[in-house]
């Protein structure tokens, strides 16, 4: 990849080259109103005040559409479109850029500088997205596969529809949260002695809390009710992409989800990353997910266009002791469907999409133990315990336990394009009024 | 029941009596501008304009408030609580009452009348709530029963946790509609040979569509990430019911649904009744439910509370030809679960509510034939024809044809609180592009 060198002092490993521009919502504690920002190096680049510095003059095109870098969510940016997105993000990139053509915008303009660009350290960032529908989607064919042998053995692992069509459940919207949000752990219904006859549950803290490592894809089309997206369309329709970690509770999950799936085990929280990586960022590291050796239906086919991304992807667990492990290492490309595929599926019947609504991957894990994105696998369900440097162990997580994920694409030094963390801590269940 | 008489004509049959009051979104010819409504006999009551009128002039409590009649949703309405909805509706009755208290305000006030007072049938009804998750629950015991009989036989009709707790699963909110909004006929994966060992779906229209006849409940306070709603706290939570018809394709179900739950096969489209009628109106119908020979865990046990209630349901198929055959009569009280219940189980585990979010019940069958909720039930998966009253036949929707859901409480004249109408037409399937 050709060198793009910003005239700003940018760490040469930081997720925030001059290559990404990820778009996010900040606040200050100068500026407590949650604005539109992009992250570059260190800096969060306010484009509330770049706007309202007159930073936009030298791309005429966005000049009508500035009041959506005075919102509180991405919603309405994204709405403008692909293209738009495009030309502002090249036009950042090239007020950003070493000798590039407009250093009057902003690298000679030192007031302009002290106003937009804030250290990252003291922003606090916020939901990217106002999120009207969120889906979760199944694709990772690895933790699927593994989690099927689990509960059916490997003859049934994976069910008839599998490779057919991309399974998905929706998800509750509501408790999409940004990452650093503390995560409760959830009480519920749960057997505690699930082969017992007969089947009497208890209410009680979640004693098999879990992580799931996915991506999420925000949406920035309306679709009609009634009316597709082809899988030609879809690219269009899709603004970005954020780390995601899908917490689930196990036990509560295996008691409930028959016959209508998971509810009460997912609901209660899932975090995703504050920086929305848009598509145009990621499509220099497009390629192929899977292979899937099912012939798909047409509406399903993308005749070979590679819409998959090699993003690095991690897992690391800190303890209350303080001792980080990285427990996953595995990559995105493990995946079985692509956004593009999930948006077709999911419209084929003529759902509705809002611009804002949410996409899920799936769990993403490789095949050996330590590419696994969930404890269930690595641990197979409570049976092995996963042991971290420190030499704590694990089956499950535990109170004040921390998980970040972590994604990247890219190795080349001042050339990454990366998501930053998304980070959850586990809070002890409330106390139950009896 | 007293009388209770309004000045105004109200044919003694209307489900909008003064007893009723239920709120809505209009937009009319003259004023396009959706805004709040009730409705009173043949007449919906403008609120916007009443409250531009100095309607309210004797409620002052409301008076700081009454923004909340200029939004073009019930949302801001909804959040003022359930204390101020009762004030409220019991004051619009008041100023309707026959020698009522204030026949100033518009009783005697014809210039207001002329504002505020339009026929019905000049009305477009609007959604009336900005949804921001949609939930649909299962607790209709007969219809999970009988659902349970076709697929696993009677033996095991239903699961272990069935009645331990109000199974659920979320829905997706983009796709809820105001009655009369057409349904189109969704395209799918379905299996043209479902016994076949090689399980090769196509593309296809669906060719089992179904209604499910169900209440919903919108929600009116909100909660927050971790935190719990009670058993007691959750009656004020609650907004008010509607009728709902939960649109189904089988086909698209038995293929999809297995391991995550249903999804494309219910995302194109649910169907709500416009008028919300609020909870206090439905409390002289309070009553019991289904009777639960499991003994429930604390969080959901409401202390012989009856929260059901007494709504007589019917389902009206009207084919392309005209006729039209009332297809199944039935009984609200015929669930499992309470909407208190089903919120204290929803939050349990800290899943947060907004306002507007809403709940389905889920569909709602008695016993015999002729009270079931769905035609899946009534024709026994498509086994047996239903005999329409032109003589026509039915196993499931064709299109063209018309479901009409209806619901009342009360057979008093002069003093029902009904639903009015809920209603959808099939659409052909869009014809795929090859």
């Amino acid at each position: 990849m050709p060198p793009l060198k910003s005239w700003l002092s940018i760490d040469a490993r930081s997720h925030f080259s001059i290559r990404n521009l990820p778009f996010g919502i900040i606040s200050t504690p100068h500026l407590p109103q949650p604005r539109p920002a992009i992250a570059i190096g260190s800096y969060a680049l306010d484009l509330h005040a770049f706007a309202g510095g007159n930073g936009f003059s030298k791309l005429s095109i966005v000049q009508p559409h500035q009041s959506v870098f005075s919102q509180s969510t991405l919603n309405d940016f994204a709405a403008l479109g692909r293209p738009i997105h495009r030309l502002v993000r090249e036009y950042l990139q090239s007020v950003l850029l070493e000798n590039g053509p407009f250093p009057d915008v902003l690298e000679s303009n030192d007031q302009l500088q002290q106003q937009v660009l804030l250290p990252l350290d003291q922003c606090t960032m916020h939901l990217p997205m106002k999120i009207g529908d969120y889906t979760d989607f199944y694709a990772g064919l690895n933790h699927a596969y593994n989690v099927g042998v689990l509960f059916r053995g490997p003859q049934n692992a994976l069910q008839p529809n599998y490779k057919h069509l991309p399974v998905g459940y929706h998800g509750r919207a509501s408790s999409v949260v940004v990452s650093g949000t503390p995560i409760r752990r959830p009480t519920g219904q749960i057997l505690t002695d699930p082969a017992a006859e007969k089947k009497e549950p208890v209410l009680s803290p979640c004693r098999k809390l879990d992580i799931e490592l996915e991506l999420g894809c925000f949406v920035c089309q309306p679709s009609t009710l009634g009316e597709p997206v082809t899988i030609s369309q879809a690219p269009e329709h899709l603004f970005g992409v954020v780390l995601m970690n899908d917490w689930s509770a196990r036990d509560i999950q295996a008691w409930e989800y028959v016959p209508l799936g998971p509810f009460n085990s997912k609901n209660f929280g899932t975090s995703i990353s504050p920086w929305v990586v848009l598509m145009d960022a990621l499509e220099p590291f497009a390629t192929d997910g899977l292979k899937n050796d099912t012939r798909l239906l047409p509406y399903l086919d993308e005749k070979a266009r590679q819409s998959h991304y090699a993003i690095d992807l991690s897992v690391a667990l800190t303890t209350p002791s303080g001792s980080r492990t990285t427990i996953t290492r595995t990559s995105a490309t493990q995946l079985l469907f692509s956004f593009p595929q999930m948006l077709a599926h999911h419209t084929i019947g003529g759902c509705p999409f809002n611009v804002g609504d949410l996409m899920g991957s799936g769990t993403i894990s490789g095949e050996s133990r330590a590419e696994k994105g969930a404890l269930l696998e690595q641990t197979e369900n409570g049976k092995h315990e996963l042991e971290l440097e420190s030499g704590e162990k694990r089956t499950f997580l535990e109170d004040g336990d921390t998980v970040t994920l972590s994604g990247v694409c890219g190795t080349d030094e001042g050339a990454l394009v990366g998501f930053g963390d998304c980070i959850g801590t586990i809070q002890p269940a409330l106390e139950m009024k009896s």
